[in-house]
């Protein structure tokens, strides 16, 4: 060992909150002064960010978080969750299944839409053109036979939340609370994508909250972050339900059900070791 | 397999939330009409009460949340999840990382509150009166050479949250929002520890949260629930601001340092496994 | 801070193993001398006991732990594994999942079994005798309606994970390997639970397990760690055949199955916040 | 709901294992038949690969996960994993923390150095030769400033594991067990690597084990699990240790140390949140 008590200190260096006998700030703020006066979404803005947000801000991000929060339990996330409710484990073992499942392919859509809009909106900006950027983007995703994300849905024709968010969004680009250019990259490429499908394909809650943490500033990496937070919500809402039912060593299927079984049939384990 | 398709289907059935084609509700109310118009908290509320809050409830809510959002990465979920973001997991596994630290004793304080305030306020109301219900419970808490959960702090001689925790719960008293009978058991806890120790035992966060979920109606499990929602907040800042700084693989003391070993001394494995 | 580097490095103090620059060393042991002449498992041992296993013991350890390996796609460790599989995190992260389900009533009974048959063998020895220590202790279960931990199982009528089991604690009984009295408690539940209940109630694999890991000396709370590592191979398995069908998002039933509401109907939100 | 009963059963559809009433088969083979007869790792392998090894690949199996079993404290799955333990979780909460740790950074090299072993080995069969295929992939690797994964150690200047490990794959190879062309690959990477730099780059325990994965016919992805299923060895025997030592709450340094606060200093909230 050559390391300095310093050292060891400083490994845990941190600019998100001070935690000192009787002082606990963040972000500088003393923790006093927040109780009572900013709400869980605007301390999340605040740790996450650094900066208070506006009230303008504040709005459009507890829009987006309220839209995610739940999706019901053929989620595997808040199936997942649900199960851990019934095996003995804490409350918050449960949750922490359910957002374990929150990963590239079920939680991901987000981040990936998200660094869509930011490459487009880059390409446009250079001189591209709005059009024939989301042209080009599209043109690529098609060549690697690989999803849109943040469009389309598996169950909804028309995701319900779209609407909604979108005009939130579009009212704050109107009250020039955000500046606009993400949603109307997300808006063009729902449009080509319908042209081209003959039909419409309308974005998802994904796709929306993916302009609206564009349009507030967030990096790509925390649409993950941000679902997490809202989706915990659901799982934990889901999770107390089976608690309270009170199942024990919930499976995916009534103990009517077994697993059908399609492997080797019935063998002999050979008796020669040597042999195998 | 004897069982059918609706046994299957019915496995799975919820109150919390309908989701069908292009439909998407919780507890009854149409996502379409929360977007924009209700917090995060507020539908958290709704979906693990089934009603709606009063906006009166929802500043206590708010108010205990953002109280318990961080406490620095000493603490091990904190610690356990900015590791985990240097692993090469996803953000999700990092916050469920810190999340499912949060067990009986790092996460679990406040629910044991919750269940002696609730014992303690029957009690009282059975005839013993307060001053001896909480008096009798102190001295089977000390029978058995227990902590009282909720009460003092390892770290502050008086936690800065709880003043103004307990300033909004005894206004919300005043104003009807709330009886205020766990309030009272847990001030009377306070003076009596106070007393006999001969020096202030200030009631901290755990134990101030937990009569605000009390006077809210919450079930003591639910403390665990609601520290998780908030904690994940702190959890995922903390993760995000590791992610962002790009060290790799980070254990809990720098490079420099090894663990001391202080188990058996050299030796070598003895030849014949017949003699082992 | 007012630590000493010596206190931060002594904090992760172990006598697990050592590890310094091209040294590795477990309980004492140079790796590179056990690579090659240990097992696994007997590696495990080493690792938790202190000590190597002789080849008797390992032979016990080993049957105990094939035959916890797998209890199929029902059990819902397995399944939230195989759903962890599909939405996009790694393999670690599957199996991770997949064993925090091993909660206290998932993965709990070996535990409990182990206390209760550390609990009747005490009293037997202190002058009950085994039949009345075995009646006692089955009185104060059915006294506080409970079930008997490692007795009976809902799904075989005879686990077929019991014979073997037994037939190779007997033998090792018979060889001197073990002493047998824990074995001897085990038998003596099963015979009185049968004969009350007038049907065979055989022990299940939790409870013979519990009495092989009594009887090599392991303390009641390693059945859920030696489970866990055991039936890790089982998550492992089906993680990956999940992996390899390429399933995205794989809920609890196939997406033609929608989880039926029984919540309150369809409702508006109300326009005055005021007056919720 | 359209789904039928049989769609639902066969959703869960495995060929790992059958379990019926009194009946428990893997991959064929009456679980009664193996206990006993199989050891751990040889279950593992049959799970995984739906055959029986013989004793020499089972030797090779073993040797290469005894050798993955522990690093020590200071690796982040090992801290997670202790510090879990004091939080009042289960011990399979413990080991599940640990091995949600093992993601791309911290347990993916060998999943890499397989990809990379494979596709060397492929261009040198398809005419580059040997030297030729390895000195044009660590160009490559180079041209992108990457990691070679499989070599070098940030703590040994040569891993103690390297040479039992290759040790035992040379007799491997000599006796007929495995074919030999991926190890042929790895040794060539290190001596080329080592001839740039001037100094040895031995390779290290994630690239030997790469190599003996690679020569037993593992698909790349499942170095992660074999390597999951080893250290969870090491991370169960770590939480044991730290369960048994009865630490509260453990965070990564003594409470002596405070993590240093480096964001904004002290400020207060402003007034007017129409301001913000």
């Amino acid at each position: 060992m050559t390391g300095t008590a310093e050292e060891a200190a400083g490994w845990w260096r941190t600019a998100v909150s001070e935690t000192a006998p009787d002082v606990i700030r963040f972000r500088g703020y003393p923790v006093e002064q927040l109780i009572g006066r900013l709400s869980l979404v605007e301390t999340a803005w605040l740790l996450l960010r650094g900066e208070l947000p506006t009230a303008a801000q504040t709005r459009l991000l507890e829009a987006a978080l309220v839209a995610s929060v739940d999706h019901g339990p053929q989620a595997p996330s808040i199936a997942a969750a649900r199960m851990a409710a019934t095996c003995g484990v804490g409350l918050n073992s449960a949750v922490a299944t359910g957002v374990g499942l929150l990963g590239d392919v079920h939680g991901g859509a987000g981040q990936q839409c998200m660094e869509l809009l930011v490459r487009v909106r880059a390409a446009a900006a250079d001189g591209a053109g709005l059009a024939d950027a989301v042209a080009a983007e599209l043109a690529a995703v098609r060549a690697r036979r690989a999803y849109v994300p943040g469009f389309g849905h598996r169950f909804h024709t028309r995701d319900p939340r779209r609407d909604p968010l979108v005009g939130l969004l579009e009212a704050a680009v109107d009250d020039g609370v955000v500046p606009g250019d993400h949603l109307a990259v997300l808006l063009e490429v729902e449009r080509q994508l319908s042209e081209r499908r003959g039909q419409p394909v309308p974005v998802n809650v994904d796709g929306v909250t993916a302009a609206m943490y564009c349009e507030l500033g967030f990096a790509p990496a925390l649409a993950r972050g941000l679902f997490v937070l809202a989706r915990s919500v659901g799982v934990l809402a889901h999770a107390w339900e089976e608690t309270q039912a009170g199942t024990r060593i919930k499976g995916p299927l009534p103990p009517s059900f077994t697993a059908p079984y399609d492997g080797p049939p019935l063998r002999d384990l050979p008796d020669d070791e040597g042999d195998r």
